[in-house]
């Protein structure tokens, strides 16, 4: 009994215009633009832009589509009503994948061209934000905070969030960290929102698809259990035995390590250096704490394994969030407030990208090697003769 | 340009014991039992439990089985009210998606064991049925039917459906299009399934991201869209000219073809005889229309293409659901209703089997096609720059 292709690691599935990694050079490239030129210069709303249209936006292109992000902002209220029947202490990417599909409830935009398939990818990015938001507000019995549609993306989600406009060192740290999660290649979600279009669902149907894969532990949900690591080890004078006493125990450490990226992952890069910025100014000692679990994982790899080990995105961006306010099991949703950006892009590549035949929805093949009587199939017996 | 493995076409991916299917023969095999032996001899209960504990079961574990679906069979009326603020002329598959993983609203369970997801597939196939039943009452503006423990799952959804109990052929009839729906190893909605099951997610979110597949025209979708073919045939007359006048297009004819069988689909043989059944009693003319549309398909593709071609399980299910009075855009929840049995089973196959190590999570290599400025990826030009 032997799995083929497992997790169809390194199986070519199709082209793609999206992204490109370079795992060998960790780099990390958005349509042509390298992810550290973006992160320096650009904005959550202009990579959007580059992401969904293969070019950065002309003055007047941008300005369109900001303000069409921002009309996007409301949702119905009768769907805020309903997230107050839910259990208070639900998953908040159980909630995300139910109220991302319910949009198809209110709204009725047809997913049969090009152009429409724009509108509804700018729905689902600014509506995402406004669900994520709400659900904090009514799950903490506080009241719901309305869009501002003077802040921009990053701004208005921490507004709806808290109540309060962030400052604007904390904007402009929100803002990458949103460039930088909003893409990544055929990761899992990625490519199961690729496979639902396939099928030529629309978009919120595929979008709902692949937060309920981002959900899980070992995809998005890691960010999650990054925290929890940290708020587990609690000090720094405990990093070491914490890392060792696991690793003794053959466990992995969460935050360390890609499939990937076989060097350090350019985003982690940026992460950490944001993460180390804002513990200063905060005194938070959570950046600390990281870092010591980067260097003890790298040297008792090193030193048990004789392999190089390196932070992925998720190690910095779960203790730099908290020091953000962000409640730890809001790191997954906030994941996904970016990556819908990728998801949408990648939707509309499968539908309409020029190579692809229309047809081409993915069915592979499975290895039978259940229960076999010989090609008639196991004899039925009546339910008085079994035992 | 040029894509690799075009929907994984025989890429084999993963091994499975839940059903094979021989396509040169005709032949699909549920956990070692050939569907022809099952229609004939089971149930969809049984049926149900063999597909996900791998055998068939004993008395006492069927009527254990049996009286725990019963018990699974309410929803929150908090969701049937929430369903009452959606547009009632929502498309029913986006309702599904949207409930069905707001069941985890809900709901509690740790999906963490073997055993907590079978009860969480006794609490998936209840109370799928009750949500589509619901959708169709709210919509309707009739008042939701409550589950009737004395009827079994088929006769139950019926009678949640229309308030009577139906008579006992129909309620065979119906049985059998559950068991036929049931499983078909590694489809498109099946296989992502197991992929969000890979990352730990749990199964009310794979199930969800499954509808979002299945409501897909080129894979649920299918059925609907052959009942809008058979009303806009309308008539046996027209059924010559209809058809031809497609193909001279080069369009396909919908219900005829399937990318695995090679031969007759063993359920639209069933299906058809179904089909023959109810409608000599009603007195529709939907089976021979449907009739013709198969022979005249047949013949022409063999004139013009000298290719064999085959009806495939929408063809007369579409037609049929229509006599048992199920309005067509209900075909493809109907279809989710069956089929999420053999999701259940594919997620637990995927999180449990022995066989596969549980970090296989789904990820491919996509191939950048993209633009390419060097390594350094292009510049970036400020907003005034650009043109």
């Amino acid at each position: 009994m032997e799995t083929k292709n497992i997790g169809l690691r390194g199986i070519e599935v199709a082209d793609t215009k999206v992204s490109n990694i370079d795992g060998e050079k960790g780099k990390l490239i958005y349509r042509g633009y390298d992810i550290l030129d973006l992160t320096k210069n650009s904005t959550f709303e202009e990579t959007s832009y580059l992401l969904l249209h293969d070019d950065l936006p002309t003055k007047a292109q941008l300005d369109e589509f900001r303000s069409k992000l921002k009309e996007a902002r409301f949702i119905p209220k009768q769907m805020q009503i309903n997230m107050g029947n839910w259990r208070k202490d639900a998953d908040p990417m159980d909630m995300l994948q139910a109220f991302v599909s319910a949009l198809a409830g209110y709204y009725d935009e047809e997913f049969s061209s090009k152009e429409s398939s724009y509108d509804r990818a700018i729905n689902l990015i600014s509506k995402t934000a406004t669900i994520i938001a709400s659900w904090y507000r009514i799950r903490n019995d506080l009241p719901i905070i309305d869009p501002d549609p003077s802040l921009d993306h990053a701004a208005n989600f921490i507004y709806m969030m808290f109540g309060e406009k962030p400052d604007p060192k904390i904007e402009k740290t929100f803002d990458t960290c949103l460039i930088l999660h909003a893409e990544h290649t055929f990761n899992a979600s990625t490519f199961i929102a690729r496979q639902v279009a396939s099928t030529r669902a629309h978009m919120y149907s595929a979008a709902s698809a692949a937060i309920g894969a981002l959900s899980g532990e070992l995809h998005g949900g890691a960010n999650y259990e990054v925290m929890r690591m940290l708020l587990d080890i609690e000090d720094i004078n405990n990093v070491e035995s914490w890392i060792t006493q696991r690793m003794d125990k053959g466990e992995k450490i969460m935050g360390m390590g890609h499939a990937v990226y076989k060097t350090y992952d350019p985003r982690a890069q940026v992460l950490k250096e944001l993460s180390r910025t804002v513990a200063e100014k905060t005194g938070d000692p959570w950046y600390k704490i990281t870092e010591k679990v980067e260097k003890t994982t790298i040297e008792e790899m090193k030193k048990r394994k004789g392999m190089d080990i390196y932070p992925n995105v998720d190690l910095y961006s779960a203790s730099l969030y908290y020091m953000l306010k962000f409640p730890m099991d809001l790191n997954t949703p906030i994941f996904a407030l970016s990556r819908v950006v990728g998801w949408a892009a990648h939707i509309i590549e499968e539908k309409f990208a020029e190579a692809a035949p229309k047809t081409a929805l993915y069915r592979p093949k499975a290895v039978y090697v259940g229960k076999y009587c010989g090609p008639e199939g196991c004899e039925y017996k009546t339910l008085d003769l079994r035992k």
